[in-house]
């Protein structure tokens, strides 16, 4: 298997940033796993299949069309925001881009889990998480990581 | 249907905190929830129990027997961490003390699905969560939002 | 804590078994579980709750609210139909009054982590769960099986 | 996207069958989703991957590395058992191949999300799903249901 690398996050002002880490982690042969929904999880997604990667959404209702149009591959588990917890786990990395409360749920799973995670520009301030000031820095720091 | 709060956290030295906690609870006759195993949720328990209130664990594994001694009713959810946010959704309120990544998640959780939340000590730092300096007035802050 | 029995199933024409069935497990102590809606649930409650037993409502959305009204303690998971692994875990003994394919998923989960289970009257044909004619025989056979 | 099918069932005896129904499923490009273990779960895998496809495993715990060595995308939901709801709801269609409890869970949550279930060979019996004798059989009567 690829390298899958979660991008999380939310808020339509962070679209920008998530869609270059997501053309930045495939460029990398990352594959990018996001809740599945729209915004950030949409526009890592977009790209990352403009980069030619691979996108797995996990979503957190009961149906594959709930799911971004450049998800590559589909997770429909049912389990509304208990999925934050599949989605932090299902990455060997997290970056987050912007992003609230499921947001931080999601990176303390990671941080529970042992993954490692990077915050991008003013996502949830915690204390130990590495902030990272732009996509670049992002990408480059949780490859670093593996 | 009682209140129910949610006394969360972790830390062999949040023990007298947390008892203390739900002891006040019981006594305001609110349920107290915890997650069910010890430290800091056998504490709530023992401290509820104590002034002859009533408990609830929603244990993460598949087994009654992984509850600490002093929960009366037992949810075994099998779910693992996801579990979290069953703890953190059956409070009408949340209270905080000490705790980890996990704790973090369930705070995260609380406030995405609007219960009040109130850290005690030096629990988790989240942005625009109350704190409160004593077992009492974390009681207090939590039953005025009721 | 008390011995607690999940009662399961759904159908308008299952309320009366099912209220029997709740009233029989109180009058023996047991506390019922059940996933906190309505028709088999609420019955199965209510018929509990009317020999002044404890009930407990174990919900698969976010809000105590969607309790059926003779819950006395309510457990919020919100991740929609994983709850019945939980409601099936938390019974030490299972009651299938009816149902369909949610009660089976159930039944299916009780076995799996080795609850035992009675089906009382048309609930799912499982091959090796017995079946019980009437609501007083379904909760001897549970009681037998602790 | 392409089509998912999830293949789930148990045991060692199936895996023949089950490798064949992977890799009938790959010529016919149907991503193979399955719960990411040993056994048949395994040998759908393998069986898809010899012809070429793609592979989702959804995992029940906490690592990448529980997943067997022909999945190709390894979703870790942390949930356990419940993590069958996500391999039922992740198919387009389910195709059981032998299979137990867990097994039999997993029907349970396609039924009831309205997924078509096909059984092979000696799989659970559930009252009005489609029985197929041969691998060929049950992957034509699966895109048959598309």
């Amino acid at each position: 298997m690829e390298r899958q690398v979660s991008v999380i996050g939310s808020g339509r002002e962070h679209e920008a940033a998530a869609e270059e880490v997501g053309r930045l982690l495939a460029e990398r042969r990352c594959t990018v796993v996001t809740g599945g929904l729209g915004e950030v999880m949409a526009a890592a997604h977009r790209g990352a299949k403009s980069a030619g990667g691979t996108t797995i959404a996990i979503l957190p209702g009961e149906a594959h069309t709930d799911a971004n149009p450049w998800a590559d591959h589909v997770v429909v588990t049912g389990i509304g925001h208990a999925r934050n917890l599949a989605v932090a786990a299902s990455g060997h990395a997290v970056i987050a881009v912007g992003g609230s409360f499921g947001t931080l749920a999601e990176i303390a799973f990671a941080l529970r889990l042992g993954r490692p995670v990077v915050v991008l520009g003013d996502g949830p301030v915690v204390e130990g998480v590495p902030r990272a000031p732009t996509p670049a820095e992002a990408v480059e720091t949780v490859l670093a990581s593996f």
